[in-house]
């Protein structure tokens, strides 16, 4: 039996979006930009998948750029904010446990002149709001704050950021990082008062390569990528057509497969986290209440991540010790580092991620595999 | 009928490229940077593609770095390029007859304090070598020169720029972006002396959405994109898996049909052109021997390009007027008047760019047409 329980990762396109995938791609190969029927054609999709975006996120199907995906997105997000606003300030809000496409971005403008705030996140994954509120002030041009983070599923309450953060200065720029929420939790730009708010397909079973960055009407942004004229020129390049028709129908299908099972995901993850309570020194990271129903961390305590992992790869079962985008080459969890976990938690945690591609049997076969593999590798620890 | 001469700015997915992606994207969908067995099974298949690409190059793997089309691959270029390299020097010499993707990037760094010097083209597609050489000096970091034109087919001697340039100032970093040369002219970068390549899927019939930029090792470049450590840092972002593996496989397919008929292209040319020499006013943009066999531009005097256009859509026949990128919004070919064409030529070009998926058959059916067009149209005019 294979179990795959790392969809934080990445997902498995939906098999309605592989099939239309290939009559498109037979039918529909005009470039956008061209001026004849094919061309035209092309840009209708392109239309209709904005759209279709745009309904989701409650915006204006105008107010959406596609991307190559939640990493361009994210920096398109910042790096074009940043320096369209330098004028007015250099400061920028975050937080430490922004995935490694915003902390990156970060890093590179702060070599190049702006300073970068980060609010601290305690070990319940809460972002401290006083702190927050102090460290908005009228140099700051952004606030950066993730919806979902990646590796706890930790939800941010972004909307109450946005309302201190506008309050203290009403031009500041308020962008979520929202790859690992859409279409998991609430999106709604207007009801959250977000600016930009970084997407991604292939996090909700479209094909990988394709994200998009909600942009509010009026707010300026500088291209990252120069080119021609598509996307008015906030985005350029021939539009990743395969990958923008995925993204549309892959919404279409998680929509149907949400309204007919609610609440699938968040009984994937109760049943699992009960069946947990029976094995010693297990901890919990991402608890029912405060977090996505989508993402599940906990920490074997006393095994590391990495042998924990091989051997529930053994069973068949694929989960992750953190981002697949900070995999390489790191020993520890960082964001529960940054929470102020203890180490013995950090290194020890397995992240576990769910779709709607799952069945709550998975969890049985995978709670009989953590019995079995921590029998084993406790005993030989000893 | 329908004939699709429309091949230069975008390209219908070969069959086996349709057909093989569903069965991929059904199999391989770990994301390349998890750790367990469906992330390295996807890292292989990012792996092999490099090698496929490399092998056409004549580089090695490892001087590959996949991005998000041409526009990307030659934004990381020069972008990548000129800030690492700022120190050396802010001289950068390019052509005027770069595509948006080249011409818009460089005016970007023009405004942020690089100088841009412009080659000047002739009539005939001649780079004036003379003033290139005399352009080329102590202060210029980077030479960026296309190796065959968008609007016209015209074939650059990239060679013997580089060779130029490369003894004037052995520090130059040359790129070139031959997104329309790859698989029909040579890219052999080790030959062309080439230090950074630019190349997209979609020319060759892959998907739309995928491009790669070689960079010879040794090769500093900064990142464009911020984030996790795919691609060694320098494109992070979870890979385009479905692009990716679209591109390898249209490399395979391309080779063998060019194998089985290797003369396609120049024999559809030249019926063509031949075909043309029996109408009066009609200018040959791009004669046979200079430019590529994929690319015929062609002047109807006294026709408005979109007039003409509209015309042959009428009979099922999808051309240009000129790069798609720059489509919208102008009423000359831009190219032809840089190259110092007189405005009734480029006024009145129609660019026909035709692939492996053509056959010489069409070309009897368009110049068919195109002669009732004539007919027609200089009638309505007179």
């Amino acid at each position: 039996m294979n179990v795959y329980f790392d969809n934080a990762a990445t997902t498995k396109p939906f098999d309605e979006v592989i099939e239309q995938l290939s009559k498109f791609l037979l039918d529909t190969y005009g470039n956008p930009s061209s001026l004849h029927r094919l061309g035209v054609e092309a840009e209708r999709i392109v239309k209709e998948a904005k759209e279709i975006i745009a309904k989701k996120l409650g915006s204006s199907s105008d107010e959406i750029y596609f991307t190559s995906g939640g990493t361009e997105a994210n920096n398109l997000a910042l790096i074009g904010c940043a320096f369209a606003h330098q004028k007015r300030g250099k400061r920028i809000v975050s937080t430490p446990v922004e995935h490694p496409s915003v902390i990156s971005t970060l890093e590179y403008l702060e070599r190049n002149g702006f300073e970068i705030q980060y609010v601290p996140v305690d070990a319940e994954g809460n972002l401290d709001f006083e702190q927050f509120e102090k460290l908005v002030d009228q140099n700051t041009i952004l606030v950066s704050v993730m919806l979902v983070n990646n590796e706890t599923g930790h939800i941010f309450d972004v909307k109450k950021l946005s309302e201190i953060a506008k309050k203290k200065n009403p031009n500041v720029i308020v962008h979520t990082d929202a790859v690992q929420a859409f279409m998991k939790e609430k999106t709604n730009v207007k009801e959250l008062n977000v600016d930009l708010m970084s997407i991604s397909g292939h996090k909700i079973h479209a094909l990988k390569g394709i994200g998009a960055l909600y942009i509010r009407k009026g707010i300026n942004i500088q291209p990252i990528i120069f080119g021609g004229q598509q996307q008015k020129g906030i985005r350029p390049g021939t539009e990743n057509m395969p990958g923008i028709f995925s993204f549309a129908k892959a919404i279409e299908v998680y929509e149907k497969l949400k309204a007919s099972e609610p609440d699938k995901l968040r009984n994937i993850k109760r049943r699992f986290i009960e069946g947990l309570s029976a094995f010693n020194d297990v901890v919990i990271n991402s608890p029912l209440e405060k977090t996505s129903d989508a993402i599940l961390n906990v920490s074997f305590l006393g095994i590391k991540s990495e042998i924990f992992l091989h051997t529930l790869e053994s069973y068949g079962i694929f989960a992750s010790s953190g981002s697949a985008c900070s995999s390489k080459g790191r020993t520890y969890n960082k964001v529960l580092h940054c929470m102020g976990k203890r180490m013995e938690i950090a290194e020890s945690s397995i992240r576990f991620s769910f779709s709607y591609l799952n069945q709550i049997e998975e969890v049985d076969y995978v709670l009989e595999c953590i019995e079995k593999s921590l029998r084993f590798l406790r005993k030989i620890k000893k």
